[in-house]
């Protein structure tokens, strides 16, 4: 089976020439992939006329990152509409965008539809962690920055069918995000949403509080396999990730610079400090899942360069297999 | 002058013991220090009977971290209200405890009273940065989950009080904590609070991402000296850098244990990872401020050891000469 990847190459931060590097890695790399180039004809015959598997579609306006999703969603000639259209239309089978968020989500509800019982979409992403085998799913990363206890329960319910088909678990583990797990902390609404989520037949585990994802003392079987917030709390939570390993790169670099012997030192750790980045590197982790739509939607990070690209447009190549049962 | 702190002994996670050698610890380096043990009296007598500057105060209950706030601040004979009632009766001019942030709260607002015009406490906390000289304070912490737009202005005008006499900032630099920056980003209340900022006499520069708190390529101007948020976000902002700082001192070990390559790597890098180490010291900022009242209160983390527990002691210390203007 093609796996074809609608892609939509002018709205991420690093700009069209970063889509281009991104198409020819990742078809390097994944024999079975095609893609729909959406952007600027002109340029993108100019550098993808050669490659076989490579289609062309022209798109002549971009969304801005500050666009108001309500007004994006009208203007049909963009190349995240025509992306995600692509996907609505059964010409490609997964959208992949670098672009505005709002966006993106209210052009994917309108042109895909909502799979019920679902009344709107929420991000999954991928985190990594120690105890874990090797990341857990947290959702919603941002589509939403309001929360009602029915939104997290239903949220809980997405991350849960995602984790079955995706990782495989039989009955993934599900916890709330909290500050306290002791039944009095949270607000309301989290009180009301832990209430009805122990009433679901989801393996629903309790609260869970930010530390403990990362703590190397919590057992793999007591951490979580999904973990439910609001998309303002996920979002706040992914960017202090982001931010904190780039300060903590950026610390290394300036610790080994600091003496001769520290500069030396830093040499002969370079395997070592080379298998840490590896394991921090955000770009592995590129590729965050619109989930409850009738169709697939990828939201790379905005600022991915080439690689960080070409890792989304891989992890969007594995949803089409992974999430087939689910969108039916 | 002489500054008396009352201190908690008991509800810390690490018990009595960890207190108690924090006392010395603490004494040792601060010659200024007096210090009222609150706790279990036989215990704290056989241990600091020798001390010329402890006294002791018995309680004989502990409130748990799982209690309910509203319970708690009914028992009077427990550490945590003895120790907040010292201050309130001004016995002491600052009041220390790593206990139920909720319970410390209700109590410090039933004993002391709020300082007109704030209505509730927030709790704020040092966050060191890179391109900031040293670290910028962010409020709440975790003393409120819910939040209004009133509420984050009010934090804000605290926030900026507490920068001006801690820091000595004239006009602290203000930002609201939100998913973005453009201004159609964040729930409601976010977009209330914005519109009122603009229209006090704080010096607001608009809303920050997480990221950007943390990011290198940040300049030092461009940076906030205060950041704004409701008490559950920064409670789990707050939580995500703990659990991964602790996260990626786990990956040190782990990486120079691997090989006997990488062990001598990690012999050669120890003065580089020790300074590091001391940098992302979460210990080294332990202490964090209940802002809004009419005494001092300082939470130290629930799980500190003798020397994170020190540590809140000294802050505690420089406290009382810095905010003494404010509470008057």
């Amino acid at each position: 089976m093609a796996r074809l990847i609608a892609f939509d190459v002018m709205s991420g931060d690093l700009g069209i020439e970063a889509a281009i590097a991104a198409i020819k890695i990742a078809l390097a790399e994944n024999p079975q992939m095609q893609i729909i180039a959406v952007g600027d004809e002109k340029r993108l015959q100019a550098q993808l006329a050669g490659h076989d598997r490579v289609q062309i579609r022209h798109a002549e306006a971009v969304v801005s990152m500050a666009e108001n999703p309500k007004q994006a969603v009208r203007r049909r000639n963009t190349s995240l509409y025509k992306t995600i259209e692509l996907v609505a239309d059964g010409h490609a089978n997964v959208a992949v965008s670098a672009g505005n968020t709002g966006a993106l989500m209210i052009t994917a509800k309108v042109l895909l539809k909502m799979r019920p019982p679902y009344r709107r979409p929420a991000i999954a992403g991928q985190i990594p962690c120690v105890g874990c085998t090797d990341s857990f799913t947290m959702l919603d990363l941002g589509a939403n920055v309001d929360r009602s206890p029915e939104m997290l329960v239903d949220f809980a319910r997405m991350g849960s069918e995602f984790a079955r088909v995706v990782k495989g678990s039989d009955s993934p583990r599900i916890a709330l995000l909290n500050v306290g797990t002791e039944n009095i902390k949270g607000g309301q609404d989290l009180l009301a949403a832990h209430q009805l989520l122990g009433e679901t037949d989801l393996n629903y585990t309790g609260f869970i509080e930010a530390n403990s994802l990362f703590d190397p003392a919590t057992a793999a079987a007591d951490l979580p396999q999904v973990v439910v917030c609001d998309g303002f709390v996920g979002n706040v939570f992914l960017k202090t990730i982001e931010g904190l390993s780039k300060m903590i790169k950026s610390m290394f670099g300036n610790a080994y610079q600091s003496t001769a012997y520290s500069r030396l030192a830093g040499l002969v750790s370079l395997p070592v400090l080379n298998g840490l980045r590896k394991t921090m590197d955000s770009r592995r982790y590129n590729g965050a899942s619109f989930l409850g739509l009738r169709g697939l939607v990828v939201k790379a990070h905005g600022n991915s360069d080439s690689v960080g690209l070409a890792c989304a447009l891989a992890f969007a190549m594995r949803q089409i297999d992974d999430q087939q049962s689910l969108i039916g």
